[in-house]
């Protein structure tokens, strides 16, 4: 190779253990304390640094916080989350009302993620119009495995109202909003996924989501 | 902390060296030589150990190495690209045509992403219905990653015709594209973006993409 660092299979494994340790933190996690400056910088950093369609880097991302913002954010998922619940059945519904499924007062940071387009063509989106929302997503994750890294809880918020989102954090209409994530130290990290402990879904074999088309 | 691993100042340091020498790899950079079965295997444990809504999992790919699907690939590529052109004007069109954007043909290995919508509802999806969509996109920036650690190069083309794609590789009407990637090892990595090196788009600035609602 002429240029370009090479990895060792020790970085390699560093790398798998990271993701493997990865969880997806919720507010019965989160301690009070707060993330200190160079390691939020840190976590915007890897954000800034993931691929974009194009190198457009369509993002926008807002720090909060501010105690009676996140008591907004923090209404839209009450509303959300209680029509969520009519979705499910039976004893899913029992245990869904169960769980707690966001931190956004607990954590001491929420950062809500946005996808500005582009006022100009963007090479590689003229065909997949989505690909401007991807990229953002590629940035959340980079930010996402950088956390744990760093021994930093995250949690990611879906159920949440984007217009009412919007309205509180005062983004421009044609902004939209990818990931409400929420992070700070946590009392523990869970070795699997909260989901798959609490049997609400089983993993899926590697053999039932992939496919060869083989040399013939 | 009660459980869970904790990760070295020198490990998190590791990661985002992983994450900045992270790049997409165009045709012009493949070299012909396969790679290993316990790398890919590798590659899509990454994949399969990325977050996804509610544990939902909704992911499906198709590893192509027949040499004739991608050449069905590559005329829906150049098809596309045909058209994009049109959306450039005078030295961006120039640039744009000039500029090598896919390696379809020459990557030794091809996968196609797709996101598997579910039969029933899924926790955390119920307000934004494009969260299926983004827990695809984590495990596509995990493989990427993961692609880096291995001095593997990776490129997602997105200048493709989903119908089509869909069609050769004999996809269910529901699923949607999300990614099409090209692997193998390759002669060099950049160190910046090509299209940065390239001055295609320059990079954005922290201050013009982060904004702070601190405490009062």
């Amino acid at each position: 190779m002429k240029s370009g660092k090479l990895f060792s299979k020790e970085e390699a494994n560093l790398l798998e253990e990271i993701i493997l340790n990865r969880r997806d933190v919720r507010g019965n996690h989160f301690l009070n304390k707060t993330i200190e400056k160079d390691l939020l910088d840190k976590l915007l950093f890897s954000a800034l640094n993931a691929p974009s369609v194009g190198f457009s880097q369509p993002w926008e991302f807002i720090i909060i916080k501010n105690k009676t913002v996140k008591e907004k954010i923090k209404q839209s998922f009450d509303e959300e989350n209680h029509k969520a619940i009519d979705h499910f059945q039976d004893k899913k519904q029992k245990e869904y009302i169960k769980l707690k499924l966001e931190g956004i007062i607990e954590a001491p940071i929420n950062i809500a993620v946005f996808y500005k387009p582009s006022d100009k063509p963007v090479l590689g989106q003229t065909s997949m119009s989505k690909m401007g929302l991807y990229s953002v997503v590629c940035a959340v994750q980079n930010m996402w495995l950088t956390a744990r890294s760093l021994n930093i809880g995250m949690g990611w918020v879906s159920i949440l109202n984007e217009e009412k989102v919007k309205a509180i954090l005062n983004v421009p209409k044609e902004n939209k909003l990818v990931a409400y994530l929420c992070l700070g130290y946590v009392d523990k990290f869970y070795t699997q996924p909260e989901l798959e402990l609490i049997k609400w879904e089983k993993r899926k074999e590697k053999d039932s989501v992939v496919r060869i088309i083989d040399n013939e």
